[in-house]
């Protein structure tokens, strides 16, 4: 048996995972699928409102139970308008997010972005609906090693510092599996038969390419050991074609020529920045879905979550639109049909993992049906 | 007299520059401007090439003569068909760049965004065409103080660090500029009757804003220290609106709905982002002008130059788009008319300032005019 924990959180998180949870009983019951689910009450500003802390001190042992986690959202300041609301600084409520990430090593964020008829368009270009780009971010450490601190705080004299650290092991990882997964896009896309073509270094065609980003001209010392790492992991991947652009570049790029990207491979604080920006070139984050990942460890419960926030103007009024987390619904069973079996029993396993593919597949296909039939979401696009 | 220096630099910068004095010239004589100005060939790789640097050892010292500098831009890696040329790696070529602003202490980088028919937009929504934005980056520290280095560089243990510094000083004399901005740009659009509305702290109406970016529910160390000194300025000015964004919600929503931002205050590499999203807002870098500033000291030297970089891919054919240069120019010249008078005779002082002010305003006008008309620049969009 599969099983997996649904992790509502706050805000608009309880509503998104209230829509989602039909539509897993459904799948589960039409695909057989070998799988069970909890909904935990944490991570959670009422759980800290409870107990003291955003969720308890055995969280991370109890989540490695799991074979995968779906979360809604995190962080509720409140309605303005409620000044007695029960109120958490970000930096306290959004933590666990983080503290998950780190904890199971789940050290990369993927984002695919891909335009879908049916949802806003906010280029005027019709190119960009030609969108369809993968970011894949750095998740373990960079700009959010939490290094740091502030000297004088208060005073005037306030000094405040952040360290971002890179190891060669986090960058290595990170851009091989984007090399991996540049070749697997390129595969599928060949079984589709919409092959895209690319630039090899001596102008050969190319069905797939990596983009790196840096700051190397202003950040030298991480850009270095970036630049270095891509280079070498490169020439394993002849097939691939690769490029760089700087991240403020790359941000003018994607507003511009969104549809020459395919695989994205950016540092923590840069991927953050791009895959917001990639979310709303993709019709916003109301659909936009993510997954925290450890490829190289299938026994780590990945953990799925929509792009948007908890968006507390919004959240009780019944608006969010629940379907960039049914999205990440279906990137997590299609996760879990692709894991390689973790059990003895490999037929067992071969079959399981074919009726997971099936269903998430099945998903994501009715999710892009429904919205090229310009169904309405519950409600309008969730900005949090 | 006033006297300025003009700085081609690398690449385009050259022609971009070449465009430039020709209108310069027609300016001085038909504004009876008393301004003369001389063409430095530094800081550049050519110059590199001959002395081993790429700007003598008392660049600074000859460049505070001047009253304000126009720089084309830096960076030469060559066309990559050419192997033999002469090849600078960006942190090399583009560190004057950085030194320039930091010895000269020009601790403010203002961009403004704004559209004028007749360029591209980028936009599907048509109030995308009420973009006017004035993003204002900090420029002296942060993720751009330069401080780390590689432990085991070049090992498959190696470790980069990157130190962001913030400092008290440096946060609130920027913020403190943003307000005054704010302030600055309500009394204009009063003057030309086109107000714009905000929402101040209790839903009051406003005639500004200061929109403050930061990345606080992760890099939390500098977020608090922007945070405060922020409600601390605000205060001081509660004629305009405060509004605060993260850096990769800003990214977005610069994307989603440009027209609700006025002035927007962020870090050196957040900054550095937002501002050539804006350009692109803006119809692209072939228009976006920008301007380092030391608002606290009219005696220094401000640095103005295109957004754009020195596009070595379509430097030589006469491609490159003057107007983000002569748009700089204008910035250039409006700022000049704007210095507080350093000398002693203010009548004639005032006089002076009447003329470059309307100098810098008309040739600001006469290139929207020419915007509006369709007049082809010298070249396509000039992409660095
Ligand atoms: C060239 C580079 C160091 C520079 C910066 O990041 O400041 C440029 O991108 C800019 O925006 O002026
Ligand atoms: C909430 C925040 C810490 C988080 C991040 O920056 O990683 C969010 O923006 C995201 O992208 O998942």
């Amino acid at each position: 048996m599969v099983s997996i924990a649904l992790l509502p959180g706050d805000g608009i998180g309880g509503e998104v995972m209230a829509a989602t949870v039909p539509v897993l009983d459904t799948l589960v019951q039409r695909h057989r699928l070998p799988l069970d689910y909890r909904v935990l009450p944490w991570p959670a500003t009422e759980w800290h409102r409870q107990h003291g802390s955003m969720m308890p001190d055995d969280a991370i042992d109890q989540l490695l139970d799991y074979d995968a986690l779906l979360l809604g959202a995190l962080g509720d300041p409140g309605p303005l308008d409620q000044p007695d609301r029960y109120r958490l600084p970000d930096s306290v409520s959004l933590a666990p997010l983080l503290t998950l990430r780190k904890s199971l090593n789940l050290w990369a964020c993927e984002r695919p972005a891909r335009y879908y008829p049916g949802v806003p368009c906010y280029l005027s270009d019709p190119r960009a609906r030609e969108l369809d780009m993968l970011v894949i971010r750095e998740n373990s450490e960079g700009e959010y090693a939490g290094q740091g601190g502030r000297l004088r705080a208060g005073t005037e004299d306030e000094i405040a510092t952040q360290l971002e650290v890179f190891t060669y092991a986090a960058t290595e990882r990170l851009i091989r599996h984007a090399f991996e997964r540049a070749r697997q896009r390129a595969r599928e896309r060949r079984d589709e038969k919409r092959m895209r073509a690319f630039t090899g270094p001596g102008g050969e065609p190319r069905e797939s390419q990596v983009c790196l980003i840096t700051k190397r001209n202003a950040q030298a010392f991480w850009g270095e050991l970036y630049d270095r790492v891509f280079q070498q992991v490169a020439t394993e991947y002849a097939d691939v074609a690769t490029h760089h652009e700087l991240v403020d570049a790359a941000a003018m790029k994607f507003v511009q020529c969104p549809w020459r990207f395919d695989v994205v491979v950016a540092s923590n604080l840069h991927g953050d920045i791009l895959t917001d920006l990639a979310a709303v070139l993709a019709g916003g984050l109301g659909v936009a879905p993510s997954a925290n990942i450890n490829p190289a460890d299938a026994s780590v419960p990945a953990l799925f979550e929509p792009t948007h926030g908890s968006a507390p103007d919004i959240a009780g009024r019944n608006l969010a639109d629940p379907r960039a987390t049914l999205f990440s619904l279906a990137l997590l069973l299609e996760w879990l049909g692709q894991r390689s079996g973790a059990t003895a029993d490999t037929k067992n396993s071969n079959e399981k993992n074919r009726l997971f593919s099936s269903a998430g597949h099945q998903l994501h296909e009715t999710l892009i049906a429904d919205l090229a039939a310009g169904h309405p979401a519950s409600g309008t696009d969730a900005v949090g």
